[in-house]
């Protein structure tokens, strides 16, 4: 029987892909990730122009060395946010460090994660239309990061889980060494996956109230 | 009865979703936006801090002010990018021109559209890592552009259809007057959505194959 898609089916994802940081190293088929990528390609983009693609790297040798870039900026990462509750007592800042400890143990162990999704873009083929107003300009990942929650939303559906991390983003120069991607191209996100040793969902996140309003702003 | 939702069900939406700027004025009801906007807040950010808001823009007045501020700032890209065909034939030029007239059309009525969702954010709560990397930065919108993406979604699967423009985003100063939020936050989003005049995909896009590639770049 031929039915058309449900959108509960649709929200029954939506509502459980949650940031997985807990990752086995039972081997993902080239099927499985085939389908999830192809998944990221359907994603929409300015001018339809696609300026991004997907490294999925397996090799062990690769991931140990995008690994250790990682490592090291996420170890800033977790200073840089454990150093604003200086002067608070050591309790408070052993329980902040805390938070952080799936991240830190994903970080140490990316090597072992079945798939690391390097996702790189063409800054040239971006139309950045907030390029000018005094702020870091967020517009051109109006044309990547779309692809990138396709990615995640697929990899649910499949029984994966992945996260979507940036902090290695401002390693390009090495990392476009160690992956060989042409000069010009910058990193985007990277997104390991596999299969989750935890559960998915439920969310942690605002209400729906408190995050929108109708007509003009609300406080 | 109760059945696991299906992946070929997220997948015959993903696949299906493609940008939809024919819109008819058939009024979406609260209950049917409120579900595309729960869909958008499920989405994921960089230490969960859902750095944006929604403002779904119903009023008349209000649309009309905005319609105002993109077809200006449509007439302006179309005439960037016809420029670039400077020489060529007057037939190759008025078939480039043509390829732009769905875009016009929508600008011009813009304020028949049912709703107008403006996605706006703060930029203070970003931790943009690609910012001193000599090109625009983009990692902003890791935290912006997949909800964005989750309410399109959600569109498509109640039948709606819609599409994401960032043109306007270079007027935030006179969004601001129109819509109120705080100085300082920008806007990363305009995606009118209704039900559409024609149907929901099939998409043009690059294959899988070209878009990715196996632990390094591939020519």
């Amino acid at each position: 029987m031929t039915t058309a898609p449900s959108a509960d089916d649709l929200y029954a994802f939506l509502s459980t892909t949650r940031s997985i940081r807990r990752i086995t190293d039972a081997p993902v088929s080239d099927e499985v990730l085939n389908r999830i990528m192809q998944a990221a390609v359907w994603a929409p983009s300015g001018g339809n122009r696609q300026p991004w693609r997907i490294i999925a790297v397996r090799d062990r040798t690769i991931k140990e060395r995008i690994g250790r870039l990682y490592s090291a900026e996420w170890d800033k990462y977790v200073e840089y946010n454990v150093s604003k509750f200086e002067g608070h007592p050591p309790a408070v800042v052993a329980q902040v460090r805390e938070a952080y400890t799936g991240g830190t143990r994903l970080a140490e162990t990316l090597a072992d994660v079945p798939v690391l999704a390097m996702f790189i873009h063409d800054p040239s083929a971006l139309y950045v239309t907030d390029a000018d107003l005094g702020r870091h300009p967020v517009v051109g990942g109006a044309s990547l990061y779309p692809a990138v929650q396709n990615f995640l939303l697929a990899a649910r559906a499949e029984g994966l889980g992945g996260v979507l991390t940036t902090l290695v983003c401002n390693r390009e120069t090495e990392l476009r060494d160690i992956l060989k991607f042409p000069t010009g191209w910058g990193v985007h996100a990277m997104v390991p996956i596999g299969y989750p040793r935890g559960n998915h969902g439920p969310l942690t996140r605002a209400s729906m109230e408190e995050m929108t309003s109708i007509d003009q702003w609300r406080d």
